[in-house]
């Protein structure tokens, strides 16, 4: 099973790709940041995220897609930015017939550290060791896309559940 | 100049279609709604916004799109939709290659009924009466997305210039 995770942002964008299955340690396939200039508009952002996420979905060919469920409880300006980015992904994903599944922040730092509180260090720790890497992927993007993809794998089939009510109808 | 007004959201997107010049009286070309089912997946609902915006486009192929604004001072929920639902719009319209204008809800109003605090039901009296209908356009979606284009037509050479810096760089 290959999982894309996504932790969405227009100006960086993670992506984590991980191989695996439930209860055995997930093997890193890809990790990267698909980046936006600050100083565009926000359509030409948009399209080159698309783009950029097209281009991964395309090369790396995932069975599934985990993106961050995102909450507005955050910083006004930047939410808005994270739940467009958010929705390219999705769309970019459910348009090739992928599931799509979202994971709160709190549910990824429990399936990866257990804890829903672990802070941004401990999670990126965590993925360092289960992926058995000598050090955590950067930037932090880069790193909770992993993350994300590792907590899809590990929820397993109660996971393919969740799923096809969130978004993998298609 | 052929204006596409869009008012985002999920479960009813507004699309407006409206000609003219500035400073004269536009005209009406079209007014409809795209609806997704509220019991899908956001993946499936996401797509068939963007299957219905490009419709939109491919059927009326206007010169500029306008879309509101989102703003995450309202309803937690329901800005994450709207939010998601505006990324769809705004990156099939800049995907063509059209420049993408934002506007926000105050800016509308003024532009329609001289006050950024007009209710709703007044902005819905002046689409009717400066597009010379017989009845408001219904739902409210449609009808706000049909201010929304005049908003655009109306603010003329100064919403060029912005559209440029907003999202119209393609």
């Amino acid at each position: 099973m290959r999982v894309l995770g996504v932790d969405p942002g227009l100006t960086r964008c993670g992506i984590g790709v991980v191989e695996g299955v439930p209860g055995r340690p997930p093997v890193l396939v890809a990790v990267g940041v698909v980046r936006t200039p600050p100083d565009a508009g926000i359509g030409e952002r948009l399209v080159l995220l698309e783009q950029g996420i097209e281009a991964w979905l395309e090369a790396q060919q995932p069975e599934a897609v985990a993106v961050e469920r995102v909450f507005s409880q955050h910083n006004v300006r930047t939410v808005m930015g994270t739940a467009q980015a958010s929705a390219v992904a999705i769309t970019a994903a459910a348009r090739r017939g992928l599931p799509v599944a979202l994971h709160t922040p709190s549910e990824v730092k429990a399936a990866i550290t257990g804890s829903g509180r672990a802070d941004k260090e401990q999670v990126a720790t965590m993925v360092t060791r289960v992926l058995r890497l000598a050090a955590a992927p950067t930037p932090a993007d880069a790193s909770d896309a992993l993350a994300l993809a590792i907590c899809h794998l590990w929820r397993g089939p109660a996971q393919a559940r969740l799923a096809a009510a969130l978004g993998g109808r298609r």
